[in-house]
């Protein structure tokens, strides 16, 4: 059992900072990594060195492995933590980091590589009695074949192209009397756009919930789960809201659910913290969907019902120690929402706002915690993704973590940049997402940018000019009417924002 | 059963906005009150609607409990927090304002009154099975009767004038061979000092700890506890550092304690949330000592384990509600850390260091909570409490969560008045601390002003010339250098602040 002294985080902004943070706590040395682009952020400050990678983009700085291994062992450090997204999921970068001695926060090569390509995975967890979406294995083109197959998994069923993306040759087929018209229409639509008329067959997801598990798996065979995280609300693909616990899942689909996770983790010999991706359908069923092999953005949900520090964790797994906790230790404590904070205008189809953080002040008070890497006065870069911070919110119970969401978007003070933050309280305020009742297309179905507040907008405005001004006054001035009752304020006016 | 809408808040600073926050997450409008010093706080800026009272001092602007009730009416507010000081524990207060038909979130006049005297205290809980600290009732002259009380109680004990204060005729006897003369000396003491010999006899508690119990109680008898907090370590018998649980009670000790506090509150016929004081001595014995009938300072720690809004839990009482759970349904999760930053200097006697906040840059990430009521660029008012900010950390245990309250002192940014902070990173650094095995004597036996590291107190005074710098700065220039592996910043400057 070797013991980290000096970790490198090969990431940056919030997640940068969020690990480097637990490693501070248990008195680990860190280095940070940064792009010319980053040279005054938040992550390079809170370290204790950082090394200069290069320019941006990324294939010029984050992403040169080599580099950053060549700099580890330059500066004695004895393990890499490649966050999210970057190095983490690629299995070459992980086998070189232990080829070179290095300990990689995150799991072997090969449960990277497994679970990086969806035949594999399909394949690796098929004795481990993990559900799939029912369908074919193998492309077909006979129809009478594929109605047959149909008729097995059930209506609806989804015809997809082999060869396909982008919806071309793709048909949702609700019962038996459309299938040979519709599967007809895909072969040809298929054949004309990918000169390959084969196509797949599967159960099509009504209602579909994005509903993923939590695991930590150490290197003596021990996995347990941390419950799920529900993140139905997305817009292009992307996750917006997460909270957890879900909703909708019961105490006997949760356990089984978890059972299902538990078993991928083993399928793939995984190791440290992971996350098993399922869809939920209308009927109460769950189907296996990918697995992330790494730390999730929307890891402190489940951090803050369970009370455990997932990078911790990844830190204690990494040195070979043993969980310190069996599945029956743990239990969930009320509710946790989080909203990512984007510098995107919700109103404009969440186009990014790039710009100065003229104001930024941050929610406070019981309950809340934001992770982010700005601070006012800064540029959000327009290299990198817009996401300018992870508000997310602890409560007793589902209702009181959407009410303190929205009490902690209101504080949220951020002028010079639009983002999307009034749709975070849309949501939050939305009669779908309250009552549970909601699904992966929430989007599509239930939001208008007309829907958002533009007054409030407005308001928002004149806060952070009067914020800012504030700032901008050494000592505290009268601001504040003597009034006896002061009808509005900075703070007041950004009630919506 | 009356639902609140409007709120005023009768207090300032961290706790009128931290009462505001679960009011405006519960949908209920609130009304801050202000002094002339007071016209740019946060808590003003923060409430819907606001009341200038008047200049400070208190007596002229915050106790003025008639101009409170008043505009409470003309505003149309239906219940009025007190917070903690002020008018919080003022009977007359309390009972002035429910005659004006408002709601007094706080006990009744009676529960306040009958706690707010110690002699009535111990009257109140006699028949409630409460251990007090043993001893005389009343005043003795007779040495005889005297020692024989001595025998009866137990050596040490501690003789003490009737009439007395500051010390003066107090006397520590630990053994039966010399109390003669020592009840001989404090008679004679106290009868130069007060014109009045008579001596009281208690049991002398060595090496005490101040340990207490939260409460709630509803109106219809629903009584519960919420375990403890403790708060030895005190410096001026004021409270620096509390956390939850203590690390010393066994679960045995603890349901003892709990069933005493909840029978010390029935005794007096309690409502809202309210703690019991007591004192615990070597032996594993705990004496009774106070009922303080409000929220307390530091009752995030207690928030933070049980996962209760205890702001919540005061308004739905209020309002008439039963409690929404029972004794059982309460369970501890982790361990929860708060110290109060001060603007006092730790290595000048705590003496106040009232100045302009030039640089306030709060801790972030996860298991952290700061309540305050300034930000950068505010004064720090001559007239109030200089507590600048109670900064609370939670984390699955006590050691971690010591090592989250070093992390997050660490990061946290203030200059331009000392504070605190480097005494409370002594403490949690501090053997005794970390193994639990300290009392309320802590400061005088273990802090010297030359332990702090005064090359990080200058290292600090960088940081916050350069953590003003940069935010001057609109948008983020270079700061670091481009050396690949950089070797201070001010970040990592202000490392033990």
């Amino acid at each position: 059992m070797k013991t980290i002294k000096k970790l490198l985080v090969a990431n940056r902004g919030e997640i940068a900072l969020r690990v480097m943070r637990t490693a501070k706590e248990m008195g680990i040395k860190t280095v940070a990594v940064y792009s010319e682009a980053d040279r005054n952020a938040l992550h390079v400050r809170y370290a204790d060195e950082a090394i200069l990678l290069g320019p941006p983009p990324s294939n010029q700085s984050y992403l040169l492995g080599d580099k950053i291994i060549e700099e580890s062992l330059r500066l004695g450090v004895d393990a890499i933590h490649p966050g999210y997204g970057f190095l983490s999921e690629n299995a070459e970068f992980s086998q070189k980091v232990r080829d070179a001695g290095l300990m990689f926060l995150g799991p072997k090569p090969y449960a990277i590589d497994t679970m990086g390509d969806k035949l594999k995975a399909k394949q690796a967890v098929k004795n481990y009695d993990v559900p799939l979406v029912p369908g074919t294995d193998e492309a077909i083109t006979d129809v009478p074949a594929a109605q047959k197959l149909a008729e097995e998994i059930g209506y609806p069923v989804l015809i997809k192209a082999a060869a396909g993306g982008g919806g071309k040759g793709m048909r949702i087929v609700r019962g038996s009397d459309e299938f040979v018209e519709q599967m007809n229409l895909a072969v040809s639509e298929a054949t004309s756009a990918f000169g390959n008329g084969s196509v797949f067959i599967e159960k099509y997801v009504d209602s579909p919930r994005h509903i993923e598990i939590q695991v930590l798996a150490d290197q003596h065979g021990n996995v347990v789960h941390l419950f799920e995280r529900e993140c139905s609300v997305q817009r292009r693909h992307q996750k917006v809201v997460e909270e957890a616990p879900s909703s909708i899942l019961t105490p006997e689909t949760r356990d089984a659910m978890g059972l299902a996770a538990v078993n991928v983790a083993k399928a793939c010999d995984y190791e440290g913290a992971g996350t098993v991706e399922f869809i939920y359908d209308a009927s109460g069923s769950f189907y296996f969907l990918e697995m992330n092999t790494r730390l999730q953005v929307e890891h402190p949900v489940t951090e803050l019902i369970t009370g455990v520090d997932l990078v911790r964790e990844q830190i204690r797994i990494a040195e070979g120690r043993e969980l310190s906790f069996a599945q029956e230790d743990l239990t969930i404590h009320g509710h946790a929402v989080e909203v990512r904070v984007y510098a995107e205008d919700p109103s404009e189809n969440f186009m990014p706002d790039i710009g100065n953080l003229k104001l930024y002040q941050r929610p406070q008070g019981p309950g809340i915690r934001v992770d982010d890497g700005l601070e006012q006065g800064m540029d959000v870069p327009i290299y990198y993704d817009p996401m300018i911070a992870k508000l997310i919110v602890h409560a007793g119970n589902r209702e009181m973590a959407m009410d303190r969401m929205i009490r902690a978007i209101d504080e949220y003070r951020i002028g010079g940049v639009k983002t999307t933050l009034p749709f975070c309280r849309f949501t939050m305020e939305h009669e779908a997402f309250r009552s549970g009742d909601f699904d992966t297309h929430f989007v599509q179905k239930h939001y208008e940018p007309s829907m958002l507040n533009r007054i409030d907008d407005e308001g928002a405005e004149v806060a952070a000019l009067m914020g800012a001004w504030i700032l901008s006054t050494q000592s505290a001035k009268a601001v504040e009417s003597t009034s006896s009752s002061a009808g509005s304020n900075a703070w007041r006016r950004n009630r919506t924002l």
